[in-house]
């Protein structure tokens, strides 16, 4: 019995998410493609074999040869989407961020708790990536004791104009809020956000510095540079009582030429989480049929968007913010 | 249309396939296993949802609802059921060695060209790996000009006391012959083999070294080490005339503790190749799919057991031993 | 015409210049040794060749055979010392710190400032460093374009229980408040101070994180962690607009052991600037030979402890703090 | 008392000697230069503070006033100088090679077996370099047990037309052969040279790859290539019974630019070695003054020289060649 799914939004996450699907998860059916640019849409359908093209985002969702939903259309589109999802009754894999401010996303927190059943599973797929999922089995382990700080760094190569300090902490570094989050298991509590200045600085492109005190005690820092040039990088370094442990770059090969000895940097986020996505994707198909729920949930959807909103409130401020979380529904444990 | 494959021999590695089929590859389904202790045949079958199981490897092999095989029997029944899926005219994927002899594997050779389709993959995976498809792609690209030397370095943690060094050569060190032959593009044509010597070493359980000459002309040497001891470890270097490549090792976290930064070996190939068998698989379905042949062949198979003839011949008389190969038949390109 | 040195204090740091001095550094007599300790004093002379013992420190220092002084005694001696050699007109490389409290390292800037000549050099080695050294060079190179941010980390295998927060950063996180100020060539402006906390964390070991504005515009943050017990490490990244430059350790070995591929960490810093103290040293007696003045002045040691001050009070009371900094006389620039 | 040193020879070499001499080495006075380029020796010494310059080699060697010679002059004159300096009963460092065959290096030991007295030390640096250093003391400590193979690889950035394989072997490759001898304390007992061909292949160009049996028994592989293009680069790794230790550049820093994650490769041996050359004459100075000998004796460059000639041998004939040494003379123990 395959799960038959229906991705709504085939830009370039989505066509991925769409051809992960086709090739790489056995028990799943890519059943019905929606995207507001229907040439895309179709194009995508032949590329990876969908069984159709949907009318609307809500007929996908409503259709009842649809078992489960991805949602890669544009942020905006987010939240409704899930909610519809959500009173479909249907599972839904929603692209970060699952709504546009944290109290949007609180919405879709209490229309889930009210059904009573997680159906939403946030994107975020680090939690799936096998160097984060590693570091959180060696902490666990305990063999270094407990963490103190948490070390995030996180670059892109290039961002168009637009795409301010604000969107820098509501896009990219919320990536860094959930899988500090997860790792370490508390909520963070406090943030101050600082930013470099001067003359010969560039201030629209210029990287964000954000230093967290967590509800559980350790720190957590996140610098989030989407004009780092150089390549997209992303590390962490967990410090522990009794040694750390850091992420290490997906690179296979080196290169000695030109008087240099090298990696490669990709120049953006998917080859470098090729594999979290897969694996997501299988995880998400193997929960519905089994009934359960794993990723980041729509609790953790909210949490990144509060926690994004202290840190943009202590830039603008430039003093510590605090990161103010309504009371946790009892179905997210 | 899934294509309806049956395992033979569900050991460790045939195990292996059935849950990477089982839980990587779309496209097929995993119809029957055949293993001669029952038990384990079940128990494999029951995690992995196989269909059904199978009275004996011939009767797999000849059975209508099967469309293609996978060996992984113990190494002496490769040959004749490899023969057998020939004459039923099934893919298959025989694990390596192809055949115990050089010999024998061209009798492969022969039956499979006299069928005049490409059927059987020997399964190199190697050839799969990301690692060595980026360090061929950017050979290729002739960035660094043409190849001179690739040094290559194939280490396990420990061999039983029967794993002498013609087995060093004939299982282990097969893997360096196919992917030098895959990379360099070219036949193996001579080799001299040397070991360490001295009152201090196991001479059992020592390296091997072999020092190959090339149809094309660069160079090859193997390190195959099979009681290395510290991790398994397989290592390559391409020189080229300007400059050089290098695989790195699948690693994704560091640690540093105990006054050491460090990076983990595991204690055997599987973490190391996982990607390589599942790309192996999928590849190998999708060109069932296509009716395309891909990876190692069986000229593959018989020129790797026929240099692992000459390096051993080399290693026992000391001299220089030329690699004699048959003529290519036309099937191979 | 050799520079006749006399080292005050020859403890693990004060012997460690009389042996570098005695076999590193052409030019330089080691003159006369005092040590409290006269046992001591009277060993590290045997060993190294010093000419004679002194009867005490400003004996030492006033005595007509000595041309140049080390301060290496305990921190509570350094300011009175470092004035009685400016007030005998000699070179004086002084330890760090230059002075317990910032206005009591102002007053020796006002002393050397009188005398209008610089004698004071602080052992700020890391100026000296090769890698710190090859940093500047390529950020002043311009290839990567300006310094946006600077991140360091500092740490330690242990600190004795005495050794606090306000130690963390008055003794050791000195050096890093000094080399970003090298390297960034601006004053550290602003500093806010955070502490890990929570139930598993031993508070007085707890590493103290430290983020600063400088006046030129880029952040720095500084991670001391006295208690890291893995190793001694030190590590920087410059952050810069086109790409970053961060440090590598000195290691020279790499191992291959027990399923970790390692380089080893040494257990404090001596063997890590084992260069940094040499070139130091060396770099001391050419300038005395030659009139100069090299590495950290007297200034330097002053700003060092003027931040180191900030520092504790914003960790105290939680709210960023101003780094004040008296007028800075003409004498350094 | 310091040890008065003269140089004959100051191009590349002579000249850095000069300078090591003068900055980097208590106890030793710079006495004299001798250069055939008589503007040469005029520059190095005003450079250096040479005290003199001398007449001519010979003069120099038994000038008085001299206690010592460094020889960095032609290789051709190595062998006739260094046999003045052992009849003037003067300690003498000689550049590598010792003398052009080893018939000629032979003359040497014996005219110094005959003294009795060992004066020659052959300028074989590696011994002093802190990554050799460590790496035979890591075997020494018996952690790993005992060698296997060693792994060598030498590559320069490019060789003018007439430095042929011959001179590869001679000239480059016995650094090798000595660091080989040294480290695994044997000598070396047959090698068999290989050379890559082939159409795209300059020949010329090409690298020199020479395995060796030795008399202890493990293994050694150089690969000596002088044409790399990519920087100059050293590497080694010694394969023992329970892991391996390797060589790790002397780099201090890392680049992230471009695209990749790099370190710089230097274009000569100069900066990679410094620390080796500055150990070399501190401790061949502390050995005069003792009256002891250290580095690699007129013995080490006899065989190096003999090896080297087997090498050629092998690598001409195409046949595994014996190393065929004369009886060692009981000074060299």
């Amino acid at each position: 019995m395959s799960v038959r799914v229906g991705i709504i939004g085939v830009g370039i996450m989505g066509a991925d998410h769409a051809r992960t699907l086709a090739t790489q998860v056995p028990g799943a059916t890519l059943q019905a493609i929606f995207d507001a640019d229907a040439a895309r849409a179709k194009a995508v359908a032949a590329e990876t074999g969908a069984v159709s093209l949907a009318k609307g985002p809500v007929a996908l969702i409503n259709d009842p040869a649809i078992d489960a939903v991805i949602l890669a259309s544009p942020d905006s589109t987010h939240a409704p989407l899930t909610l519809a999802a959500i009173a479909a009754g249907k599972p839904v894999l929603c692209e970060k961020p699952l709504a546009p401010t944290a109290r949007e996303a609180l919405e879709i927190v209490a229309a889930e708790a009210l059904r009573g059943k997680r159906l939403v599973q946030v994107g975020y797929m680090r939690r799936f990536d096998p160097a984060y999922v590693e570091l959180k089995a060696r902490l666990g382990s305990g063999a270094l004791g407990p963490a103190l700080m948490f070390h995030c760094f996180h670059r892109n190569v290039a961002a168009p104009d637009w795409f301010d300090a604000k969107m820098a902490i509501g896009n990219s570094a919320v990536h860094e809020f959930d899988i500090a989050r997860w790792l370490l298991d508390t909520e963070l509590a406090t943030v101050q956000g600082f930013k470099p200045r001067g003359a010969g600085t560039n201030a629209a492109a210029a990287p964000v510095f954000l230093v967290f005190e967590t509800v559980a005690g350790p720190l957590v820092n996140v610098e989030v540079f989407n004009n780092a040039a150089y390549g997209y990088d992303v590390r962490g370094e967990l410090v522990c009582e009794k040694g750390t442990l850091a992420l290490r770059a997906p690179t296979r090969t080196e290169i000695r030429a030109a008087f240099a000895h090298s990696t490669a940097y990709p120049a953006d986020w998917r080859p470098w989480f090729a594999d979290a996505y897969r694996l997501q994707l299988q995880a998400w198909i193997r929960a519905i049929e089994s009934g359960d729920s794993v990723g980041a949930s729509a609790w953790d959807g909210y949490a990144a968007a509060a926690v994004a909103e202290a840190g943009w409130e202590s830039l603008v401020s430039g003093t510590r913010a605090k990161v103010e979380l309504a009371t946790r529904p009892a179905l997210y444990g």
